[in-house]
């Protein structure tokens, strides 16, 4: 278990605490691939759930979206158990339209796939697909997702995108000039 | 006729400006304000393509959308003469998916209506209605339309969301609660 | 008193509420406008500190700019009486570098009033003149102001960028070819 | 030579593409990383210009990179030769202060390292340190470089952000709780 006073995670523990409060507000990694290869699916017939789920995985491993998934969630929960202040509690509860932080941090989460995924963020999160269909409908009631279903179409925008650039890039390779890197560019 | 040597423009000469360059490119101003008019009408089904009219108007009367605008559509032009030189005139002219600068310009028309004209941009982007999905085929002949689809659907994306904004004061307004600016806060 | 339950305000109520939070958390306007002052006192030296404290408090009365104030005062606060579990909870407490979702608010902020904005933020964000210095350093000790340094900083520069717009549109206007505007195009 | 159809290119192709545009229009790679060494100088003592070079090299090489760099670079050239009609050719070879699409671009370099990027990017791009202040004054003369001082900015900002988040990597491994990754999350 992990020290309390610790501010710096492994990748593989980022993925976890990140797969872990997911599962607690009632999300899978399988109900985020799914959007994701609906989405791709439309491009790419020969695309995979298996490569869908790997990226959303790998998604859940980044610093930058793991802290949004930690605060994005314990939002939602603080606002559940009525601890904000007024104005910003009843905004919150209300999943005011007008109010766009969580459309920012989704946003902000595709934006790590460039404008390609920050386009595929905005037609989930206009259509709603799924699983994010499902936060938005439970958050009229007790429950309170107003950043969750966001940041799930975020993270399902991400992985389409990924799945994406992924198949690209193969079919990139295929193209007969192209010559494989000399120079020592690991990332 | 404007002095060439111009480069401040009144908000009126910068709407016209608009107006005829995409008159040029085969675009009208109906067809911006149709997209916009279907995407809220999915949400406020009063709304009125006049309204839709007024703030595709409106916004191309803006300083920092002329210049996309105008620019957008020059670069397009000149992929059709063949001006610039490879490797970027080629990637251009085939209009590749992988290259997003167009969306960039794109996102950032729809931006200036926020998180909400974003996410509403990218709807747009993915699904393609309309004179957007025109440009597009049509860009697949001798015609080069690499900005401009991006640039047109953002118009309608931001267009839409104005409107969106407008009917949601007006809901805002009608609370008893609410009251009037007292302050000069013109803008 | 404002209701609890309302969730729409008129520009002045969003105002008021934002100056007088800012104030419980030791932020003046006056604070926030001496740093635009100075910003723009480099280009503009006819600038004067009344002009920026208006931008000021025109900035404060918009309501996407309402919510973040509001939120991230909040998040500031109850991060001081260690509500959130860990370790989001310690991330914000120890304002680690690499956590940027204040930052993702104050460049929305800015962004605002444009690309120009948002670098005119950076600036202050990276350099830390005035209140901005004072709250990352109280934020050492018992009070938490991770999020407030950067939405001031990002405050700052929207007055500045909005005060540097309305000096180049009177520029603009004295351009003798300059029109004024013949249609209806209020905002 | 490269083929003049090809649009996909390894890697290694962009990062020489780009190196020799960049000389072509008078940067070297140098003069990119002494300003990415000097703004992380002040945070990381230990920094070495050598680290820059790297990072600004292995920034050179990324694909949404080279389109920017690529693109950015062919606009200023044909701006010297007049080639855009008016009135944007006249806003641009002015290099407008409030024509933004230059740091639009930037910023977006910038943001593939995050927030982080982008705000060094804004003290870049307003306090325009050695080749950007170079670069932007030649501007004024027969020489456009209205979007080359940006971009340039910008890959400095990006190159600077891209050290400081190794050494912060390097820092957090050295917390005696952490743990190495034991999933293969390869990118």
């Amino acid at each position: 278990m992990s020290d309390k006073k610790r501010i710096y995670f492994s990748r593989e523990e980022m993925f976890e605490m990140n797969r872990d409060r997911l599962l607690e507000r009632g999300v899978t990694i399988e109900d985020i691939a799914i959007i994701a290869f609906r989405q791709q699916g439309k491009y790419n017939p020969d695309i995979s759930l298996a490569t869908c789920i790997e990226s959303v995985e790998k998604i859940l491993s980044y610093r930058d979206i793991f802290h949004i998934v930690q605060l994005g969630i314990e939002i939602d929960r603080l606002t559940e158990e009525g601890v904000f202040r007024s104005p910003i509690q009843d905004i919150m509860r209300a999943d005011l339209g007008m109010f766009g932080i969580d459309e920012i941090l989704g946003l902000n989460i595709a934006s790590m796939y460039g404008v390609i995924g920050q386009t595929n963020f905005g037609d989930i999160d206009v259509n709603k697909p799924g699983i994010v269909k499902k936060l938005n409908d439970d958050g009229k009631g007790k429950q309170c997702h107003t950043f969750l279903d966001d940041i799930v179409g975020a993270l399902a925008a991400a992985a389409s995108t990924r799945v994406a650039q992924i198949m690209s890039e193969d079919e990139a390779k295929r193209d007969p000039h192209y010559t494989p890197i000399k120079l020592d560019l690991k990332d």
